[in-house]
C-alpha cells in the first residue's frame, strides 16, 4: 500500500461564498484543486475527465495533470465508464478512487453499545461489528478494552488484519477537543480530561482521531447523505442525548475554539428538568431517550423488579401512546414541543438552509410529527421568508461509526492530498 | 478627493486559523496584504515601515511597495513619528491613514431616538447629532425623513456638506439582509421587506449599506473597542431588544445565509412572556428595556396619566430596587437570571473566547452583577475548562452610530484597497 504523501501542490484561489459585500462571513473554499477533484470523485463514485473539468471549473489541462499524478500514486484508477455513455461506440474511460489503496476504521462509543465499521478508500463499507457496552458510565481503561474488541470484530468481518488499517476515527458523546484529542467530559466516561486520542493511538499503534459524536453524524451526512448535494446545513441528533453539527461550505464548523455546538446543553427552561450533566433545564433533559425513560417510569407505573431495559421501556411507552394512553401521549407531546424550541433556536442563531434531524434510532414519530414542525414555524420570527426546511433522516445503527470512519478518511485524504498538516 | 479604486492587487496566502487538523473551521484570512497593512495602520494610529513589516510578517520590500502605492493614491501620509522614538537623533518617519481623504456617515435608528456621526478616513469622530424619533413604530416614509434630518445635523456639526461624504452606513433593530439591503422585519418599521438600502441611497445620492444594529455594535468593538486586540469574540447587546454579534478571525460571522445571530428571539421558556415580535418566550421578552417597563408598571403601580416616559419609569424602577423595593428587585433579579441563560447558551453554542456585554445604555448594574456572572458559570457544562470570560463595555449613546460608520468605512476600504467587489 502507498504511504508517502504527494508533494505539496497549488492551492486553489480562495473563493468568497458570494460577492455581495465586504462584511459577509469569510468562509472560503480552501481545499487545493487536487483535493476538490479527489473528493468529488469519491462522492460521485466515478467521473470522466471532461465531467470533472466542467463540474469543478478546473481547466482540462489541470484535470489531466492532477489525474496523472493521482493515477501514478495509485490513489485513483481508470474504470470502464460504459454505464455513462454506451451509445456512442467506444465507452469513455472514467476515473474512480482506488478502493483498496487504504482502509480505515470508524468506532462509535455509547452507553448502550459500541459499533465499528471498516471502510475502503472509496468510502464503501467492507466490515462492521456491534458489541454491548459494559456499563452506562465506566472507567476509561474498561472502555479501551471494549473499543479494541469491537474494532477487532469489525476487522475480522472485513477479512482484514490490523496491519491493513491506515487509522481509526472514534466518536463519543460529550465535550471533545478534536484538535487535541482530549475527552474533556463525556457522559459515558468516569474520568474527565482523558487524552483518549493519544492513549488509543498508542494502544492500537495506529493514528487515531476523536470527535464529538454529533459531529460524526454530521460528517456522515456530508459524505454519504444530504451533504453530497448541499454545502450548508445543520444536523440535530437525538438519541441518548441531543447533539448538533453545522456544515458551512462543505466543512464542519465548531465555534470559537472548537468546543461549541452543545445544543443539548443549551437551557430552555430556568430551573427546569435535571440533566445528566448535573445542570437543570438543558434541552436534552426534555428530549433525549433518558428523559423519556424517566417520565415513562411514572406514566407506565414501571416496576424496577421487571428489569426491563430502557429501550424496552421506551418501546412500550411508544405503543401506549399510539393506543391513546394519556400519560404516554403527554410525554411525547412535551418532548416534541421542546424539540421544536431547540430547532427554532438553531434556525434563529445559525440560519441554516436546511436542518436535518438525523440519527440511527429515529423511531418515535411523535417527535417528528407535522405538529412539531408546525410548532417550529410558530416559534420563529415571522420575517416573511420561507420557513426553514427540516428533514428527517433515519439511518441504521451503523451511521455513527460510518461518520467516525469518514473522520479517519478525511484525515488520511488531507495527509495524502491536502495541505499535509496531519501528523 | 480621491475616487478611483487602486488596481487589483495580490491576495495574501490563505492562513489557516490553526494547524491542528483537517476538520477545523475554514475561517481564513482572506484580506489582501495591502488591506491588512492599511487596516493595521488605521487601528494603530501610526506605524513605521519597520513595525509594519515585523507585526504583519510582510517583507520590508513588500511594505515599501505597498506604502508607496498607498502614499501615491493619497490614502496614507507620512507623519512625524517623533513620539515613538525621539531619543535617537532624527525622528523616524511613520505612516498614518490620511484623515481627510474621505468622510463617511453612520446612522443608528431606534424607537426612541436616532443618532448619526461623521468619521474621517482615519476613523476619527468629526461630527455627531441626535434627534428624537417620531413614534415607537412608524411608516418607512416617515423614518426616511427623520434619517435625512439627523444625517444633515451631523454633517453640519462637522462643518461639511453632503458632497463631502463618500457614503453612509445605517443600522436598525430587526432582521436585516445586509447583503441585499433589505429590512425584512424591524420592530421600528410599520412595513416589512423594505429595500431600505436602495431607497435611502437614491434619496441621498450616496452609497448606503444597512445592517442589524447588534452587528454594528460588534463592528464598533472590532474597530474601536476590544477588537483592536482580539480576533475572536461574541458581543451581546441589551437595550430595547437583545442582539448578538460574533467575530471570528476579525470578521463578522452571520450564519448560513446571513440572517442568523437572533439571540433576542431564541426561546428560553415554552409559552413564556410575550415578545414584541409576537411570539412567546423570547429571551428579550425577559431582559430588554420594554420587558422591564412592562413589569415596572405593575411593581410601581404606575399611573398612565402621569405620562412618564419609559426611560423615566426604568430609572425610577432602578432607584426603587436600590432602595430595597421587593418588586423592583425581583424584576431585575429575574431579568438577570434570564440574561445568564442567554449568555450560557451563547457560550455553549459558539464557544467564544470572550463575551462582551456591550451597548450605549448599560445602566442597570443589577443585570451585570457578580451573581449574574456566577449564574452563567452554574448553567454551563462543567468541563473543567476556564469559564467564559465576560466583560461589560458601556459606551456612550453614539457607539451604535460609530459602528454604522465603521460599516461604511469598511465598504469604502474594501472598494479602494480590497478585492474591489463593492458596487
Amino acid at each position: 500500500m502507498l504511504r508517502a504523501p504527494l508533494s505539496p501542490d497549488e492551492t486553489a484561489e480562495p473563493r468568497r461564498r458570494d460577492g455581495c459585500g465586504p462584511l459577509l462571513p469569510t468562509v472560503v473554499e480552501t481545499r487545493p484543486m487536487r483535493q476538490r477533484l479527489f473528493e468529488h470523485l469519491r462522492a460521485a463514485g466515478e467521473a470522466s475527465r471532461a465531467d470533472l473539468s466542467r463540474l469543478l471549473a478546473i481547466s482540462p489541462a489541470s484535470v489531466s495533470a492532477i489525474s496523472a499524478e493521482l493515477l501514478a500514486a495509485g490513489l485513483v484508477e481508470e474504470v470502464d465508464g460504459a454505464s455513462r455513455d454506451s451509445t456512442r461506440g467506444r465507452p469513455p474511460v472514467a476515473l474512480a478512487v482506488a478502493p483498496r489503496a487504504y482502509y480505515v476504521a470508524g468506532i462509535k462509543l455509547s452507553d448502550d453499545a459500541h459499533s465499528a465499521v471498516i471502510l475502503d478508500f472509496a468510502g464503501e463499507l467492507v466490515g462492521e461489528a456491534t458489541l454491548p457496552s459494559g456499563a452506562h458510565r465506566q472507567p476509561v481503561a474498561r472502555t479501551l478494552v471494549e473499543t479494541e474488541s469491537v474494532l477487532d470484530a469489525a476487522i475480522l468481518s472485513a477479512g482484514l488484519s490490523r496491519a491493513d488499517l491506515w487509522g481509526v476515527g472514534l466518536g463519543l458523546p460529550g465535550v471533545i477537543d478534536h484538535a487535541r484529542g482530549i475527552a474533556l467530559w463525556s457522559p459515558i466516561l468516569a474520568e474527565r480530561d482523558t487524552h483518549l486520542g493519544a492513549i488509543l493511538s498508542e494502544r492500537l499503534r495506529l493514528p487515531v482521531t476523536i470527535d464529538n459524536d454529533a459531529n460524526l453524524l454530521t460528517l456522515a451526512e456530508l459524505w454519504f447523505g444530504h451533504g453530497r448535494t448541499m454545502t450548508d446545513f445543520a444536523v440535530v441528533t437525538i438519541e441518548n442525548g441531543v447533539g448538533m453539527g453545522l456544515v458551512l461550505q462543505n466543512r464542519l464548523f465548531r465555534g470559537g475554539s472548537g468546543l461549541g455546538m452543545e445544543l443539548g446543553h443549551t437551557k430552555v427552561q430556568l430551573d427546569g428538568a435535571l440533566c445528566r450533566c448535573g445542570r437543570r433545564g438543558c434541552l436534552e433533559a426534555y428530549v433525549a431517550d433518558y428523559a423519556l425513560v424517566r417520565e415513562a417510569q411514572t406514566a407506565l407505573d414501571w416496576n424496577r423488579d421487571t428489569a426491563e431495559s430502557a429501550r424496552q421501556l421506551l418501546d412500550s411507552l411508544y405503543e401506549h401512546a399510539k393506543d391513546g394512553h394519556a400519560g404516554a401521549r403527554s410525554i411525547f407531546r412535551r418532548a416534541g414541543r421542546y424539540l421544536a424550541v431547540g430547532l427554532a433556536n438553531v434556525y434563529q442563531l445559525f440560519d441554516p438552509n436546511l436542518i436535518i434531524i438525523s440519527g440511527g434510532q429515529i423511531r418515535f414519530d411523535y417527535l417528528y410529527a407535522e405538529d412539531v414542525l408546525a410548532e417550529v414555524r410558530e416559534l420563529i420570527l415571522d420575517t416573511g421568508r420561507t420557513p426553514p426546511h427540516i428533514e428527517i433522516n433515519a439511518w441504521g445503527d451503523m451511521v455513527w461509526a460510518r461518520g467516525a470512519a469518514a473522520l479517519a478518511l478525511s484525515a488520511l485524504t488531507e495527509q495524502l492530498i491536502g495541505e499535509g498538516r496531519v501528523a
